[in-house]
């Protein structure tokens, strides 16, 4: 997996730490937490914390600060193919799909997402090495029942992926069924580490609600790794003001991650970050904001200072299509994503228009773009040997490399490779795009006739999918786990 | 003008520093630079350099740079509006549009650059204050006779925009008479600080050729500012290695920076930059890639390291048009360009399709990307205040901040409002996009049809230039400069 070890881009200053310090412990301790779950209040209050108007916690800075120093620095997700075992925290960064998209787009084709869907995205985030984990709810596979849909979903992510999976988190059973699959499919090795990696958002500001809560009880007890995501929309779910939204998150990610190592003291967890801001004149989401970048450097640092693994970034725009708007908000999140040293970077392939559609060709250039940035995020060499003088005596002044020895020993592997990117001059590109007398002839070229990047990630995922080979798996595993699947979807209704 | 306070984004360690610089020296010691004028070998050899070959230079790194320490650490370049005159160095970025171009792109059109598109990219230039200058040869007016076009570029650059601008580099009297115009425009301003920056390209490797020497010569003469800049793309200019690429741009920026400070002690210079790669497959350039943005990262220490005020960035790209690659391509260059910390910033509106192409729709598109990196690179102010507990309180948990009178009193101007960029969700979008019946028909949504990135870019370029106004200038001044360009364009011969 990829490790991030050039420089971190950190802008906070120790002051500015400093404030945003006793930002959060204000808010913990003057305002508290609501836990819309009865367990989880009841946790709190058997550690001594105060609980006022049944469900809001009153919270001890230094008691939080003491049960988040159990939490693991760094651990491992276990992947059913060892090899794709992932170290989640440190400078590793695992990158896995969108995630809760209830729509897709393919093409010029906008439509409700289902279950085939499910599996093509699962199917490609299997096929790229770029990607660590497929995720979770890829997509909502809505031709499922709803009751049952989690089954068919974790079945998805652990027999078309050897992969490591998020797993449901739609209710506390849901939860426990997810951790039984696990169980199933990993045998002996479950107890040895996490198998799953689940979402948690917070229901900001400063509530957690009881169908979250209690997937993140079933989890913790059962030592799965959770995510605690304050989910925060800048002027919605938090304050206009980018500091007032650190703290608030530092607040709400804290309470939680305690919550964890008081269920299972040392069970893995990572601190959420979803920090963008609402466009104020729409009313509707922003993403690829500045805002949003700032708060990725900023959340960078402070998950650090907390010596926690931290989850942020993705390919996050608020476009409608494959455009130009798509392709730099998704940049402008994931380029501070790299910066800032995220360690677990949720939709990084596939995201389009606020989240609300996975798009396939949107899927491909995603993964270009974090090729590219793993490519730019490794370590240059330079020594001796890197300064190539003798191809400079070869060339000499006024000449060309192109055919120089040191230029033919290297020429395939020198450098970045493109994926989708396209480098032809505009009179071969435009041989290769639809074009009709008319335009011709009055020498006008529709652009959009022609294979732009979208066009061409059409056919990069549709290859890929042609080409996909599904994972081995043990048949007396695959078996149990759909005698499961079965019996379960029974037990529900369905 | 913008300054950068963010902290720089540095990767070079002191042995990767101590490589370079073994790399530089070796280089112009051993090989030396070819300088294709007879008076900048002269320079030279007065100096005490050794000339072999006629016309190749051996340099002494030590005389290098006691000539580069020389030159100022930070400039004025003025404008004829003083309240537009830019700081060149320090903290500053300055912005100048795309950059010799000889073709333009107007929605689906692509054709030959003419006169009036140079207008109006200058025009557009003016209009946004995100740029600093118009820049140059913002695209070539192919319609003008190449013999004195230079002087119509000069002209409409200094009347239709009272931003600082670029002078001609076609030739040493074309440098000649860009100086003269520029002592019509200023009067007795002209000698307190430079009134023009032009781009003196190497012809890499290791050459100079004549026609950027007799303009060099010219511009440091009249100590007007030059851009002192290898242009390679690895592979074909340079090694296909980055540490070789990076000190053989050191010997040539320096071997140029020293001839100007020969010339003139203390003349203005920049440190210029131009790295890509060669597409090793098509050879086509490549641009927006990640060994440009290492290099970016590189130049920019590499460059504070001599004390320099350095140019490099930009909206690069080799896209065709303005789809997600232009954009992923532009930002993959233009973030780096904000955490390196560019002194000026060539190509930053309208580059398309490696630079053949200066599109109006890109224009904007980049305008956008500048306003929000300018956004993201504004120190973040973080006090007691910022913390607005007084919203917490109001809200208090499970509740949201809409209506909160903190967001209430700072909704307009809390976040970064965007140019270009549609937050609209897709049922509202869709509505304003052209749908046939047969598409509705079928629930397929043709996004190519409807308002993308480029269509509501080409609607913001037209607004623009319909209500452009064109500074004042002195009567009496412009009918000089009228008549200076009507005679040169006779002594010309057209």
């Amino acid at each position: 997996m990829f490790a991030n070890t050039m420089p971190r881009y950190e802008i906070l200053s120790d002051d500015a730490m400093a404030v945003l310090d006793r930002g959060w412990r204000r808010i913990v301790t003057e305002i508290g937490v609501e836990f819309l779950l009865d367990e989880a209040v009841e946790e709190f209050r058997k550690a001594g914390q105060q609980v006022v108007d049944d469900n809001r916690v009153i919270l001890d800075p230094e008691f939080l600060l003491e049960q988040v120093a159990k939490a693991p620095r760094e651990f491992e997700l276990q992947a059913r193919n060892p090899e794709r075992s992932l170290q989640i925290g440190g400078d590793h960064m695992a990158f896995a799909s969108v995630y809760g998209c209830p729509f897709v787009r393919e093409g010029d084709v906008r439509r409700e997402a289902t279950m085939a869907d499910f599996e093509n995205l699962v199917r490609l985030s299997q096929a790229f090495p770029e990607l660590d984990s497929p995720g979770g709810t890829i997509c909502e596979p809505n031709d499922r029942p709803l009751d049952s849909r989690h089954l068919d979903m974790v079945y998805a992510l652990q027999t078309l992926s050897d992969k490591p999976y998020m797993g449901s988190v739609t209710s506390g059973p849901n939860a426990a069924d997810t951790i039984r699959m696990g169980q199933i499919l990993f045998g002996s090795d479950f107890e040895r580490a996490p198998v799953s990696i689940s979402l948690i958002n917070v229901n900001s500001p400063l509530r957690y609600d009881d169908r979250m809560l209690s997937a993140l009880v079933e989890y913790a007890r059962a030592g799965q790794a959770v995510i605690v995501t304050p989910f925060l929309l800048m002027g919605a779910m938090s304050p206009v003001s980018i500091p007032a939204t650190l703290a608030q998150q530092m607040a709400e990610a804290l309470a939680g991650i305690a919550l964890v190592q008081l269920i299972r003291p040392g069970s893995p967890v990572v601190f959420g970050s979803f920090l963008s801001n609402t466009d104020m004149q729409s009313g509707s989401p922003s993403f690829g904001t500045p805002e949003s970048a700032i708060g990725l450097f900023c959340t960078g640092q402070i998950a650090r200072s907390f010596g926690l693994p931290w989850r942020s970034g993705g390919g996050l725009n608020s476009s409608q299509t494959v455009d130009a708007q798509s392709a730099y908000e998704s940049l402008m999140t994931m380029l501070p994503t790299f910066l800032a040293g995220a360690n677990f970077v949720l939709h990084a392939a596939g995201w389009l228009e606020a989240g609300l559609v996975s798009c396939y060709e949107k899927f491909i250039v995603d993964i270009e773009i974090l090729r590219q940035l793993r490519h730019e995020f490794t370590p240059l060499e330079i020594d001796e040997a890197s300064l190539a003088f003798g191809a400079h005596e070869e060339v000499g002044p006024g000449g060309h490399f192109l055919g120089a020895a040191h230029t033919l020993e290297r020429f395939r592997e020198c450098f970045y490779r493109p994926l989708v990117s396209s480098t032809e001059n505009f009179e071969r590109w435009k041989g290769k795009g639809a074009r009709d007398t008319a335009t011709r002839a009055n020498e006008i070229w529709k652009s959009k006739g022609a294979r732009d990047t979208a066009a061409r990630a059409g056919e990069i995922w549709r290859k890929t999918l042609d080409e996909y080979e599904q994972p081995p798996l043990d048949d007396a595993i695959r078996s149990q786990l759909e005698e499961f699947v079965v019996r379960r979807r029974t037990e529900l209704g369905d």
